[in-house]
């Protein structure tokens, strides 16, 4: 008897009706990057363990899947090292490749080893599944699609312009009303230095980030606690408590950082990106916002996240601005910038939000009844003309029971179904049926066909 | 020093130019599929081994991929168990999770799994990306797309029939000229029993499959080698030698095979399927090859084969009827039919015809020089309205050296250049320069939209 067979935790399968509202998300994604002038680029799935490890960190290097090396990996291992045990180590005996964590470090390792035919500045987006090998919980999966776009060899604020108007159109195309925050990790450094806690600015930056959640009081608490001097905190309120326009919160700022040159080029950095943006008529609100501490140990200049407004659920997109994206690959001084999209998120805000297209399926439109062979062999030079007309239809296989070829025309949501009997064959026509109204008309397969 | 950075054998980076062909490949056979009715599935790239194994043979297996266990795999193995190193036996341990090798066991398990929510007939089609630990060379890669549509759940003839159109399609409108050959399992097994050699069907039909390339007298020794014996060997030729239309091979068939309750099932099978595609005005030639022993312990039924026509390269497509696809996964008597096409062979074939179309690349349409700030703040809100009309542009996001500007343009292969200096932002304009012909005219953003 054959076992039950499963999938492992954390993937998931994708039926018909799943995977027509994720082609509708990445379709419509990609035509703006295209829109955009971005061009699309895929990596192995597969990369050597010598490009992906040490790059996400210590937890990031557990996270990674490894793949066995073929043939006879124990080779060259002593008894002693076997016997040992030690898993972490010997893991890197045992395989030198794994599946991608994410797309950037790919992505680096493409500009690398591409540098040569690319043409900078070079916009590439890539859609891809990644692999973590996280504990799997609610929305968080082992095998999970990213859809980036980076612009790297470019340092012109503009860069970051575009892909604010990009994250606007993609989402006023889904229908889905955003606010897009934005900071800049140069404004944070200069918050650190002005308070004299420059190597703070990772805890600095967590407990502004909770203000929302936990309240002022708590965050102060919360930097006592980290050892930050109550002066410090003491500066560290009008920041905290920023509020107002953008214009007034830079305002702010400006006082506040005056002696801090790198906060004040953060400031004329997000200066810039917000003035341009307002005069080019986006939909979506942009928020100057500091509790935005997203990516801090990786990006250096303007940081991006974007908010449902109508739909409670984290970010669903995000990016910002990197300095030295392909120095660990042996090339310095690219700078890159970069957004990406969750997927998954936006999938559940169109659901939740009803705001999937009706024709996003590109099912079946019309289906047409198997009477048996006669029948058959009158329908199917029609059904090869209705095709050729760019109409997705079929007919049902089997000369089954009529109840069985309609619950399958309801099962796949087919609008229209075509009969033909006897009568229709004698009068060359077919009678079509509307599933939605129960309506029938008998008419020419050419008018069958100028009706869709 | 960091190291130079390269991706695993037998894997490769798609450029940006490679992902356009790549893409019309993958969109003109997913708008066929839909067109035919069949619905899109994807599952994890990973499946549990004990859904894998045992699937493919014992070489199969060996070219699975596997993915180590995450934590301490090390537990619950004895001492002589490591120090035996048994590669083999101990990934068995170390490994609970595998790549997928092709998409028809995961679709198996996909049926099984969710049998309660399908509709049977089931149309579905997967193009995902497999992974084979087989030695890379010319032509074969390790981690690579399949295209594949099956039908379960109908023992419909009409099903093979509309496979075979689907094929039809899908090469005309790529332009590739191709035969497509057909057979039969219930033919070969019926050829074998007429000779009294049932179990020899295997050596008998790779022998005749050999006929093309080392000739008639060598396939007989081949078969006298096998152990078949000469009278056995003279009962084949006039099914090794068929030739004439396939009415004609089908009439030989039908006297060779008479005695052959399966042979002649096969043959009223084939013949079915060529009459009904005789009457349908398809654009290939179809034709009965008794040659083809494609997947032979796999298909039950009809066996598809496709060669281009115009290209000396391997089938670029191929299929058939299987009878029990899911009983492994204690489902049975899911009769199954399908096809896959072979993406990176129909890519050579495109590539070596030239027959992309010039567009395929969805590259940008209009790149706007950068002069500078004042220029910039001019351009933006012309750019957005030039997007907002579908019109892929871009901005160069520095004000570079128009030489620089010029060469980035060509670079991407970008068709139109549109400048904006003083003098054409006094008149309200923007010179729009023909990169291929070199004209120029000086026209309004509207006239511009309308150009394209």
């Amino acid at each position: 008897m054959a076992t039950k067979p499963g999938i492992p935790k954390g993937t998931r399968d994708f039926s018909p009706v799943e995977m027509a509202k994720r082609n509708y998300i990445f379709d419509t994604i990609r035509k703006v990057f295209h829109l955009y002038g971005f061009q699309q680029i895929e990596t192995p799935s597969m990369e050597n363990l010598s490009t992906l490890m040490g790059k996400y960190g210590e937890e990031g290097d557990k996270l990674l899947f490894k793949i066995q090396n073929s043939g006879d990996y124990f080779s060259g291992l002593t008894d002693e090292e076997l016997l040992s045990r030690n898993a972490a180590k010997l893991a890197s005996k045992f395989c030198e490749k794994g599946l991608r964590y994410d797309l950037t470090v790919p992505f680096a390792r493409y500009v690398v080893m591409h540098r040569e035919e690319l043409t900078f500045p070079f916009k590439r987006f890539q859609i891809q599944p990644v692999w973590r090998a996280d504990r799997p919980q609610k929305g968080r999966y082992r095998e999970f699609y990213q859809c980036d776009a980076d612009v790297v060899g470019s340092n012109s604020l503009l860069n970051e312009v575009e892909l604010v108007q990009m994250i606007d159109t993609v989402f006023t195309q889904f229908g889905i009303r955003v606010a897009i925050k934005i900071n800049n990790r140069k404004i944070l450094s200069g918050i650190a230095e002005i308070i004299g806690e420059a190597d703070k600015i990772v805890d600095i930056t967590v407990a502004i980030d909770k203000l929302d959640k936990i309240g002022l009081d708590n965050v102060n608490a919360e930097l006592a606690s980290k050892g930050i001097p109550q002066e410090a905190i003491d500066k560290l309120q009008p920041i905290i408590q920023l509020s107002g326009t953008n214009e007034e919160k830079l305002d702010t700022l400006k006082q506040v950082l005056a002696a801090s040159q790198t906060g004040m080029k953060g400031i004329e950095e997000s200066e810039f990106i917000l003035k341009t943006l307002a005069g080019l008529n986006i939909r979506s609100e942009v928020e100057l916002d500091l509790t935005l501490a997203r990516g801090l140990n990786y990006y250096t200049g303007a940081i991006f996240e974007v908010k449902a407004l109508d739909v409670q659920i984290g970010s669903i997109s995000g990016g910002g601005r990197y300095d030295n994206l392909t120095g660990v690959f042996g090339m310095e001084g690219v700078s890159g910038v970069g957004i990406s999209f969750g997927a998954d998120r936006i999938y559940d805000v169109l659901n939740q939000l009803d705001l999937y297209p009706k024709d996003a399926s590109a099912g079946t439109q019309v289906l047409f009844v198997n009477f048996g062979e006669a029948e058959t062999a009158y329908v199917l030079p029609i059904l090869a003309k209705v095709r050729a007309a760019g109409i997705s239809a079929e007919i049902y296989p089997d000369s089954a029971k009529m109840k069985k070829q309609m619950s399958y025309a309801n099962a796949k949501a087919v609008p229209f179904v075509a009969i033909v009997g006897e009568n229709e064959m004698q009068e060359g026509k077919v009678t079509l049926k509307n599933m939605a109204t129960g309506e029938q008309a008998l008419i020419t397969p050419d008018e069958l066909i100028a009706s869709f």
